[in-house]
């Protein structure tokens, strides 16, 4: 880390497993720096020292204002920001003051609720905000890829609906923890069997029950490439969530934020349905959005 | 445990978690013991000694003969019981000897296995076959519910087809890993939200994935109940099986394999589609089954 970095602001992205921190100079990334301090392995008093253990060498000159997006303005988290409810604007952010000592001011960014059906986000937000900076004007839908992946309604710069669907985590737990680990690889990839695991769950979702074992099975007794198996998983799980999540990309002007492999994954399983997707960066979304709260913070204050 | 047993044969059920035994004279059970010492936790030199830690006061009278049905087949259990093909009748069972000192001679239980669509059982051929002898002539379709639960066909004393599904394996996983640990119960139940979630999926098994987040979601902002939550998120995951095993149970004769609280829960969401189940005492079919093999054993020998 370089020691003369000098930011008049930092952007801190911290949710449940990891901090992430830039220091800024109005849009620019003067240097970047991460831990795996996440929300989840805190207590109360723990995100303080935390933050500080990371960013205090960006801090020589004097406090700087932090913006920060992301679980840390959970119940559990540093201190709770509450959820603003949609239909709303995610630029017009509402920013928690949370309790620190003098050399430190940080501001968390409120995430979003909705009522029916009930569901809740944290930190995506900040990256909607932060695509609608950069992207004025959009309408359509904005599918976010993650442990929880979320599928946005955007129209005339408000959030409209969303829906969240837990497809990461059920592919960590089933390939990394139930009897399936024995037959899906780690890594390595069969963009056939993705595809065409994609198309049967979509097709037909109902069967998508009974297709998890018979992936066990078909390694035992025909000796199926692990690689085949976890690309053949993944596709089924994506294409379980492509259906229930019909409504959001069936005729839809659809963005994709992410460009890794999750991502682009998304992307191979929605082409063959006719859908394109922008692809954009998740980095440069994250940091418009907080330099769109720190601009509402300065105006406010 | 009786030290003056003196049984005539042992009959041991042996899967990935647990061992269980069962001091037999004829078909009369004059003892029973268990461990946790199941397949998952034994190399290949140590089921020897788990069987014999387990079973050894009921040797005082010189060597009788170990009949066993389950994991213990497996490649990764003590010797590899070579799969049968369906469609065969359950009650032919072949037996394989595993290697053992004088004083023990155990014979393991082949498993089946399934061409198309690939599939394997070990263990639940033998309650099958016990099924079958408790219930002569019985054709239809018998389930077998636990951490991976069976669906069977049976026709003229033949397993002409079967399924597998990771229900119960998922609902662990989901229940006590995923971010739903936080809103689901150890414990606890509610009927009417087990009912209306399977008949959800049921009816509507593209919108599965979608509904899972929002059981967290659901209690965060209207504190949903964790014993409704985990009555509702074993009917979602039922109601997923159900679909996809409808060909199985639709108009068909039904028996289930259980009479504890996950064979009931199968039964709870099978009544409202019009279909009543047989329920049979597992470890009285394994028993069935078991004696089976031990007759024919006899009969090669």
């Amino acid at each position: 880390m370089n020691d003369t970095v000098t930011p008049d602001w930092i952007a801190v992205d911290w949710g449940t497993t990891n901090l992430r921190a830039w220091a800024m100079r109005g849009t620019r990334v003067l240097d970047r720096a991460c831990s795996d301090e996440g929300m989840g392995s805190l207590s109360q008093d723990a995100f303080e020292p935390a933050l500080k253990a990371l960013v205090s060498p960006w801090l020589s000159h004097g406090p700087v204002p932090v913006i920060a997006c992301g679980m840390v303005g959970s119940r559990q988290g540093w201190v709770e920001a509450p959820y603003r409810q949609v239909p709303c604007a995610p630029a017009e952010s509402a920013l928690t003051r949370a309790p620190a000592s003098g050399d430190l001011s940080v501001h968390i960014v409120s995430g979003l609720s909705q009522t029916t059906p009930p569901d809740v986000m944290r930190g995506e937000e900040t990256q909607i905000a932060g695509f609608l900076q950069l992207n004025p004007g959009w309408d359509g839908v904005l599918c976010l890829p993650g442990t929880h992946t979320k599928w946005v309604h955007l129209s005339a710069g408000e959030v409209v609906s969303f829906q969240t669907f837990m497809t990461g985590e059920l592919f960590a737990l089933v390939s990394g923890a139930s009897v399936l680990r024995h037959s899906v690889s780690g890594e390595g990839w069969d963009s056939d069997a993705f595809e065409a695991a994609v198309g049967d769950t979509l097709a037909r979702p109902e069967k998508l029950a009974g297709r998890l074992f018979g992936l066990r099975a078909g390694q035992l007794l025909t000796g199926t490439d692990p690689s085949t198996a976890r690309a053949a998983l993944s596709g089924l799980l994506i294409g379980a969530e492509l259906a229930a999540a019909r409504p959001y990309w069936l005729g839809q002007n659809m963005a994709i934020l992410g460009t890794g492999t999750q991502a682009c994954a998304y992307r191979d399983a929605l082409a063959p349905q006719g859908v394109s997707c922008l692809m954009v960066d998740t980095e440069r979304a994250t940091l418009a959005g907080l330099t769109a709260a720190r601009r509402l913070l300065k105006e406010t204050t």
